[in-house]
């Protein structure tokens, strides 16, 4: 099949640094590619695939000191992908809504993976605008703010298995891997690593929009626990070290978490994942077996001595039965095959558009 | 001719408060319709207009609080103006390249009027990659940093006189009206004001982006002199009375300004403007005329006892001449019947795309 792989253009594929939606479409470009698809990637210039590159921006946007409008590079992107839709059989968007307009001028079908929250009024206003779109949604919860969108399926995201190393037996410390902000709730973290009298490594990014939290809110209690170890954002090659020599993981998020990539990647090095119960955690985690789905910050503190009996071996088989670029991209191809094959049952008129409900209304009539 | 216009969400058309864009859209927007063309308006919901309007957010998105995602919403827009594209003669934008590659996939016009600097490095990347848009500057001066795009004509702004009262004698204070921001270098224009002991009324916004500055390098100056006043923002029922009852306005900016509609709305007030030699000045004052160009701030002051012998009628008259609804209008006629005539003669091919030039070449290369 001839597939455009549409790629955020933030950081590259995969990304050097965190990143997990370039992650996932790098494992997904090459494990389609090893199949045997035609596979042409539209991303950022500094990607490495085995797939057609169509480098859409000279690197990665996000590491680019030059760059302050991201937009413009999404606009050169979609650009030429839609320019050339005649050339696919299908296209499969990963930089959201900002395709949903395209697509409705082209005959190729696409099809959009959501991986960011929906719970935010404009984004459902968006959508909503938009209900005809094909949706694959990356966990069930995902799906909760708008559950009457046009859902193709739900395919969790996988990861390359080859690039974490499977640790057996781990080792006396808690890890917090990441980014830096108010939703992901490192406080939490080193509450929980204080109440535990265990060390914390925390290896997250802090984003320029959460830098002052970082200096205000979380530094200070770093530097006022002598357990608490910072070591800043994490390339690839460290990260499954980290996590696989870690007792547990920490994920105590505070928000509704899409599907939550270092969860899965933890588990691959073979470490339990401690987890607050909000959007996708319950569907990643075996409750019991790969780690502790809790509903307080106390029963995460009590489920840490509970860690020890666990089966790491456990944790990695979880992970590929579940969450390997094989299975997800077996998920995609039934979603492609459904679609090319014109086998897609789904309602695919636009609904009413607003120039039809609003042209010569009264100003102020809206939506 | 059926002419769609596609303003800015940011703010309504006309704006309440600053916004130079929305202000020039709805000046054009109200003319057309005077002159019987069917033209329609994609706007947000709160704008006044005799076109037919189609709302494509509720309210203008930087005075709504639950608005942050102000791409989402031009997506939306742009979805409308093109899946209605056959239904226009024309399409006229006014939301700079975010229309670019949905014009390539459609057969109906579109014609750009570019309201910001073309300097920045990725701006002149994304154009580089449309060079078969057709556009129109709002200034000679504009075009400078891409000469070789596809210009269809310089059309200046243009402001509704009837907004603004001329004010024939002026009064005792200098004026600076406009944005907070390190580029407008209100600090230079409190300078002034202290060297020649003259008042000076400070009417301007700042935005979330500039509060920093204004708290840092502006408030404590405001607070040292006695002679300087901060009114803030002013809607457009207040701006001639300022305008007008000023001896002089200051424009003493430090970036390639694109036009500069503030210092029209001041000549139109009857008051001349004393400004720095950047971007479009020098096509918009009338040197010794209508105001004093300069090339220093020394200049500057040494302008100020000058204005008492300019003849405010004359710099109304310029305006009228140059800067009207009317004039600005009668230039878009023409650029739309060159246009729809199929009378342009400019090339209209676009260059090889990115993907022509990459695929399969190595990761990398670029651009």
């Amino acid at each position: 099949m001839r597939i455009a792989v549409v790629a955020p253009l933030v950081e590259s594929v995969p990304p050097s640094f965190y990143g997990g939606t370039e992650r996932v479409v790098s494992a997904l470009t090459e494990e389609l590619v090893r199949r045997g698809h035609d596979v042409t990637l539209f991303a950022s210039g500094d990607s490495r695939t085995s797939a057609a590159l169509v480098a859409c921006a000279p690197r990665g946007l996000r590491l680019d000191p030059e760059v302050r409008d991201y937009a413009a590079y999404t606009m050169i992107e979609l650009g030429e992908v839609y320019a050339h839709a005649a050339s696919f059989d299908l296209i499969h968007n990963h930089v959201d809504y900002f395709a949903f307009p395209f697509s409705r001028l082209t005959d190729t079908p696409t099809i959009t993976t959501v991986h960011g929250r929906l719970d935010l009024p404009e984004v459902r206003r968006v959508y909503s605008l938009f209900p005809e779109q094909r949706l694959v949604s990356i966990s069930h919860a995902q799906r909760l703010p708008i559950p009457q969108a046009n859902w193709a399926a739900t395919v969790y995201n996988g990861i390359d298995l080859g690039h974490f190393r499977f640790e057996p037996h781990g080792g006396d410390y808690l890890a917090f891997v990441g980014r830096i902000s108010p939703e992901k709730r490192v406080d939490r973290a080193i509450e929980i690593a204080r109440d535990v009298g265990m060390r914390l490594l925390i290896a997250a990014k802090v984003d320029p929009a959460d830098f002052d939290y970082f200096k205000h809110a979380i530094e200070p209690l770093i530097r006022r626990s002598h357990l608490v170890e910072f070591v800043g954002e994490l390339d690839e090659c460290h990260k499954d070290g980290l996590l696989g020599g870690a007792y547990a993981s920490l994920f105590p998020i505070d928000w509704p978490e899409p599907f939550g990539l270092t969860m899965v990647e933890s588990m691959a090095a073979g470490t339990p994942v401690i987890a607050y119960r909000a959007g996708s955690v319950p569907e990643i985690i075996e409750h019991g077996v790969t780690g502790f789905v809790c509903d307080s910050v106390r029963s995460m503190v009590e489920a840490v001595p509970k860690i020890a009996g666990l089966d790491r071996q456990a944790c990695r088989e979880h992970v590929e039965k579940r969450f390997s670029a094989g299975v997800m991209t077996s998920g995609y191809e039934e979603v492609y095959a459904t679609i090319v094959g014109g086998r897609d049952a789904w309602r695919l008129e636009p609904s009413l558009h607003l120039m039809e409900q609003h042209v010569q209304q009264a100003p102020g009539t809206m939506l």
